[in-house]
């Protein structure tokens, strides 16, 4: 019996967000209880503000998954975390039962429950989690830079199946926060980075960040590439646009034998030149979340530095703030990632 | 000087075919000469002989890259190949200087020369190619069998980019003389092979070399193959139809991290489910004609009879009714693959 309460964020449809004050929840066996530091607003939040996404997660839901915390309570056959300890979690509850899973593919499972969409997430103060899907942090990681490691975790991800090589040029067509997490990720991976980008405000940002640019509205994409490569093309293409300009760049700027990952969610079909791919033997790479060694990557780069939080962290908010954030962060240009701080200890 | 003729057969243009007497040619410095025994019509030689190819091939054009022969003249600086010797010939002339032959790709070179589309090809009884492109055949390989080389080589090249496992679940959308080739060697290296198909003459043939079969405008294919595999999917789909609902059932039907190899060529852009490659992380894998090791492969498949060359080997024309040949070919629904008998002493 507990009678205590927390505040959370529900989903209530309509672009609205209510904070109430709910029961505090214990952990059954095999959970994990975090006290939630900070949550990152992630583009399938804003999806679900929209309310393209009501019929998945209904109007009781609390959403968010891009987190850190702290162990607050740990649930009997749990062993490897402590209460107290700085941790993060990797949102994914596969079906270990379907053909994928069984083929070592659990992240891409067929009836995978995504924590914060298909169950509640991390916008209230106490989250209760499988321990499966913990990761440890440092002891010395700002928990706000720390919200990033699920975002990072998809960019290591991207690049990790792009299998990119020392040296190689690459173009990331979308400058949003994932495409410039996947820039950044990509660099440090040694790839040569350009971004592609027609919003003037994301390309400021990737110019401040020491990335080529290239804005494809008012200059000749393919001919800048081919310019910087003696013709030969990029290498690896990062589609993260999710427009129809986007997939047709990616065939056009392509390198023969040039690898294209296919990072942004389509909801239309795109028309595919695909007599290039037949021509020049491209190879097109799905690529969605995350498996473990990404997550792990992740942190690394967090904690190291490589990923520039400063410059990705353009605001945050107290959960007492959330639709105002969801609101602003709708109509902000400029804004790349928007945390909410969960809980007042952090 | 060389006052001897042979026959060639010259495409005029308008569906139109010219056997004349030209002068016989003897070999330049690294070139070998090759009394050409058999040389199968490939769709490529059906497309120029529609009038589509116009523009590449001019109206003085010999076609023919599907032969077999045997050396007649070895020109000079030409080693390991002797007068009356059984070979075939890869007809690729690749740019050595482009950025693909550098990266180790001359075979999608950006300059290639097609033998027999951007040169002159093997209808014609003495023909002259660089040795590089010239294969060595078993001295008791029948001549008829060699002239399927090329188009295995194609399977070969299209299966080993596939990373085909053993007793991992194939499809491949189409099944005419490629699709079925595809499907032999997909079958020899372990592949569980279903042949999905509109045409009933083509599917009798798919059935009669002991492939399951699906005409997927009676049956559901995706239904037939989720019924085999356990709902798992194809781990591999070849699609070798060049239609938009073959490109629709490649995504459909694909196991999640499923392999999709493009095979065919899609003049018209289709339009591709991308959402599929991102949610079950799909592979798409262009293709597009061999390089040498392929060549190999081919050669001791068709030696050893994993190539059935009796089922795909449908009627062999002299040179002298190429036009007739051509004209069947063009209007038999049972037709594979039809041979030119360009030698008479094969």
């Amino acid at each position: 019996m507990n009678d205590q309460t927390m505040a959370a964020a529900f989903y209530r449809g309509d672009k609205t967000f209510a904070v109430e004050r709910v029961p505090v929840t214990t952990p059954e066996n095999g959970e994990i209880t975090i006290r939630v530091a900070y949550c990152g607003i992630c583009g399938t939040d804003m999806h679900v503000f929209h309310g393209n996404m009501d019929a998945r997660v209904g109007h009781n839901r609390i959403v968010g998954h891009e987190m850190s915390g702290v162990v607050e309570t740990v649930g009997t056959d749990v062993t490897g975390f402590v209460a107290g300890q700085k941790v993060t979690v990797r949102p994914l509850d596969p079906d270990l039962n379907c053909p994928a899973s069984k083929a070592g593919y659990p992240h891409v499972s067929h009836n995978m429950k995504f924590l914060g969409l298909d169950t509640d997430g991390a916008m209230q103060e106490l989250w209760t989690v499988p321990a499966h899907t913990v990761h440890a942090l440092p002891d010395d990681m700002p928990l706000d830079r720390a919200a990033l490691v699920e975002p990072v975790a998809v960019a290591c991800h991207d690049v990790r199946l792009s299998e990119l090589q020392q040296d190689e040029d690459v173009v990331v067509v979308g400058g949003g926060p994932i495409g410039i997490l996947v820039a950044m990720v990509a660099r440090d991976a040694g790839g040569n980075v350009t971004v592609s980008e027609v919003n003037e405000n994301r390309l400021a940002v990737a110019r401040k960040l020491g990335f080529d640019t290239v804005n494809p509205a008012k200059e000749d994409l393919v001919a800048v590439i081919n310019e910087k490569t003696g013709n030969k093309g990029a290498d690896v293409v990062f589609e993260v646009s999710g427009s129809q300009p986007g997939v047709d760049a990616t065939t056009a700027v392509a390198a023969t034998r040039g690898r294209i990952v296919m990072v942004a969610i389509h909801a239309q079909k795109p028309t595919v030149d695909m007599f290039q791919y037949f021509w020049r033997e491209l190879k097109l790479i799905g690529a969605r979340v995350y498996e473990p060694e990404d997550y792990e990557q992740a942190i690394t780069l967090v904690a190291s530095g490589v990923i520039d939080a400063e410059t990705i962290i353009t605001d945050v908010s107290p959960l007492s703030e959330i639709q105002t954030a969801f609101e602003s962060l709708d109509s902000n240009p400029t804004a790349m990632k928007s945390l909410i701080k969960v809980g007042d200890f952090a």
